[in-house]
């Protein structure tokens, strides 16, 4: 099995990262770019199920209180 | 608009971020994880060409060296 969990910045938080890259495209000339966000993937592989997937989300690879996450099973 | 870019290493290229996720999912407890490979995901919104996403790949978000990217319109 294949899921893919997908990190992201709470709205209304900060995104250091996606405010950097947005000045960043600012200074290169990209005046179409309105705002940037984002997000981390985890790509994991093996025989887990989707509870267990869960938990690896509140466990370690999101924080509950800046971050959301969403897990999709892709294979 | 809204456009998805997932940038992620190439296979065959170290991915740290990955490996250190896996050895923290082993340790606590999940056994089934096989392999983890991390990505990285920028959302911009605006008025941009997926040309203009395509250079701003090339030009910042992504290196082609170690890493391949992809581009998606979700809006």
């Amino acid at each position: 099995m294949k899921w893919e969990v997908r990190v992201a910045y709470r709205r209304g938080v900060q995104d250091p990262e996606g405010e950097t890259t947005k000045s960043a495209l600012e200074m290169l000339g990209y005046g179409c770019v309105e705002e940037v966000r984002s997000a981390k993937l985890f790509i994991i592989e093996g025989e887990c199920t989707r509870e267990e997937v869960e938990q690896m989300c509140r466990r370690l690879l999101a924080n509950p209180v800046s971050q959301e996450y969403e897990i999709r099973r892709v294979e």
